[in-house]
């Protein structure tokens, strides 16, 4: 046996190959890697395929194809007739000296942007997490019904769903996304004018990419929507935090001197602390997009959700300049996997966006689409819609219930306002809600610091918790745990504080 | 009745209003807009609900319910008995001033970015686009047993699978991934490296964002993918781009004196020229990155598709110091609108990845996912590669026979590579292969002119054909369509020239 059949026999022995190799993959791999720790040397003279064959007990077709994959692939030479040699690689030299050179140390390192949007996971916790420990609750969900629309789909092996989503997206489901937003939002649009995203963070991240340069600066919402910023601070827009209060969106003159491309806004339900956006503050807003020549994207997240009363007209409705840029999503309403989200242009930017959305994203699903588009289209989703506002709506009265009750005596308030899919209970400004966050991990219950929400300097602090995807039981056993999670952290906080209260 | 009466009941004649809204609805977008019109003006009084009621038909609480929807906008304002007014809006006048000012002048800029990425709209002709004229043909693709599969997911209710993707996606999937990287493609890879994306665009979204910042330097095969150019356009990075040459991506003194932060390759099988890189060119990048210290980003779009021997290794199973970032789609192999891409990362970009991923892209389609790794861990995959590598390349054959045949006498070559989804026509230098692309389109024939890969002035003219997805009738057909149209065209471009070739 050949000192080199050896090499390879042993090599092949090596437990690192793969057992579910096929034996050619496995004296291919076992070649490789002797040649790369240069065992077998460059020029070196490999056996014959049929000595080699004999030697490790395989076909000599198996050796043969192992060969012409080593020779495809530059690492053997096979010169007619006078055998097989390894490869001249002067290469592998200084390779092997880089890799000690550099060793990991140079491994991290991220860009910039790449350390901006990294340094605060915000991942962990989305905006509609359950504050109760465990699973999503989905149940209120179609499963059969949604299960239904998609099999008609697939059984007509409907190929042209297949493929990418051209011009825009699936044009049934933008029409009916066009009906849906003229009636319910008074959205002023055209079918042309829709736009199918893979949701609210693609509809965000071409809207920066297509309307502001690195550098530009983006007005966004303080306390405000994590994911938006990200978005932002990944296409390198310098964001600027502007305070919100009991109208919405509250411009200083500090934030009038500074000349805006984007301004990023919630006004049907500010996120995450609920307010409300005025009619005069949405007009100086549209009055100041057309005098700054900036662009407003209006992020209509959550308006099917407002228990009482119906939903406030989008602020697109209102626009006669066509600076609005209006988007929604079915994560919501639906459920959050599906990816499905929409995004209304003015008549200017179809074309290029249309164009960047094709090439840029390459969007897809048209099956989901289509399934989506039937059920809408069938009446379904109204149904849907209904079903969940007065489940959720239901969640939201015991959620606050039950805090209430418990927090009775403290200085900890609920928000009142009847929409979306959490409640925010307000903390007494020096108490330190993050804390309280921490305090509440751990009791396995999830609720987020309002403090968290602000770039700037936090001006209020509280407690987001979500109910909407909770079941009752977990609302008023985890509601009471939550409720003396606060109290005890107040007490801990700031004990004399809380004992004056306790004592009015 | 009063004269508002009037107004709101000849308003609310107005076809302008949805026959599908409520009559509450009705009332108040007729309010609504005579407001805006300013037929009702700032102070006056609005007639008491009971009044309206009576003059317009409706219930009492119909009207009521509007006034709350129009007080609660700030539209009006109702005093405590005094009844309800029209609120003061000053910024009416400076709204309809500023309209009248900028017009639609404003409208249709997009940032410079936007420019880039729209200037050439590549997304009406991307890569895997059938040449002949209908709709692709992805008959290929096991329509039964995907249904079959995805029902028993959708069957059993799995709530986990509607929630957000986290933690780069869902498990099983990534475990599949895994071993068919480490077996098919040789790729050094743990379970924890590799990510789940939305597809290729958004993994190279990811790694722009991730590792270079605006201004940073990219280089690009020259011919290249537009896609990817996108993407880092998008990100506002310089292109750089460099000469691919028979033995692929060929760096020449001027591009090494440049300082890359991401060096983006198809080693495998060039894009578009099916260039396979070498071994010695390989380990050149590998060393350059190192010392450049850039990052690799190796696109690995179809090495399914080899249809002679097998694909070769990866360009990352050789590299040694964790420069590279893997990536890989299914929307080749199973079909484009899937939209289920993979990213493997070295170690150390694990967790900054990770929440990148999920803040940026917010991922779903869980179901698919999961239907997906049921596909491959129960051996589906395999079988459906074999059977489509073995479908596409008998059309291969097929349209390369047919071309060649028709061409023969002809100077325009049929390059020879056996692998891929498009065959290219390489045509001799001084032939406008845009022109050619242009006639064929008037046949309904759809090629891309091999120049317009180039960012630089183009080196080689030639033809991509797209054979994949057309069926065998449609290639003999289109076939000898597509190669009449070469002679015209070859003839029309250079006529003298051709005629020397016919009569050598």
């Amino acid at each position: 046996m050949s000192p080199a059949s050896d090499l390879l026999a042993s090599t092949l022995a090596d437990a690192d190959f793969h057992p579910r190799l096929a034996q050619q993959r496995r004296l291919y791999e076992a070649a490789k890697s002797a040649i790369h720790q240069q065992q077998l040397g460059a020029g070196n003279k490999l056996p014959s395929s049929r000595d080699l064959a004999r030697d490790l007990g395989f076909s000599r077709n198996t050796v043969i194809a192992a060969f012409e994959q080593l020779a495809a692939e530059g690492y053997v030479t096979s010169a007619q007739g006078s055998g097989t040699y390894v490869a001249n690689l002067p290469q592998l030299a200084f390779i092997s000296k880089a890799s000690v050179a550099t060793g990991g140390e140079a491994e991290a390192q991220l860009s910039k942007r790449g350390n901006d949007i990294t340094a605060f996971a915000a991942g962990a916790r989305y905006e509609i997490q359950p504050f109760a420990p465990g699973e999503a609750d989905f149940s209120g969900f179609p499963f059969k019904l949604w299960q239904r629309l998609q099999n008609r789909l697939w059984r007509d092996a409907r190929t042209d769903l297949l493929d990418y989503g051209q011009s825009g997206g699936y044009l049934p489901l933008r029409q009916a996304i066009t009906d849906y937003l003229r009636i319910s939002r008074s959205v002023k649009v055209n079918v042309g004018q829709v736009l199918i995203t893979a949701g609210t963070q693609q509809s965000l991240d071409l809207c920066a990419q297509l309307l502001a340069d690195a550098g530009d600066t983006a007005w966004v919402e303080d306390p405000g929507y994590w994911g938006a910023r990200r978005v932002f601070q990944a296409c390198e827009l310098a964001l600027r935090p502007v305070k919100v209060d009991a109208d919405g969106m509250s411009l200083s003159e500090d934030d009038l001197a500074t000349d805006p491309r984007l301004i990023y806004v919630t006004p049907s339900h500010q996120y995450p602390t609920g307010v409300v956006m005025t009619l005069a503050r949405r007009r100086e807003l549209l009055d100041v997009a057309v005098r700054k020549n900036a662009w407003i994207l209006e992020d209509d997240y959550d308006s099917e959700f407002r228990y009482t009363g119906r939903p406030l007209a989008s602020l697109q409705g209102l626009d006669t300049d066509n600076r609005v840029l209006y988007m929604g999503t079915f994560s919501k309403v639906l459920y959050p996997g599906i990816k499905i989200g929409y995004l209304v242009v003015p008549n200017a930017l179809i074309e290029p966006f249309k164009i960047a959305l094709y090439d840029l994203q390459r969007p897809g699903q048209l099956m989901v689409q289509a399934a989506l588009a039937d059920f809408i289209s069938l009446g379904h989703f109204t149904a849907h819609v209904r079903k969940i506002r007065q489940m959720f709506g239901a969640r939201r009265e015991m959620l606050r219930r039950t805090l209430a009750t418990a927090l009775t005596g403290q200085r900890a308030r609920i928000s009142s306002e009847e929409s979306g899919l959490h409640l925010v209970v307000e903390l007494p400004d020096h108490v330190d809600d993050t804390a309280l966050e921490k305090l509440a991990m751990e009791s396995g219950i999830h609720v987020r610091a309002l403090s968290t929400y602000y770039l700037a300097p936090p001006v209020r602090r509280g407690l987001l918790v979500g109910y909407a995807y909770v079941t009752p039981e977990k609302i008023t056993h985890y509601g009471k745990v939550l409720a003396s999670v606060i109290q005890s952290g107040c007490a801990e906080v700031v004990p004399p504080t809380c004992a004056k209260w306790r004592s009015q």
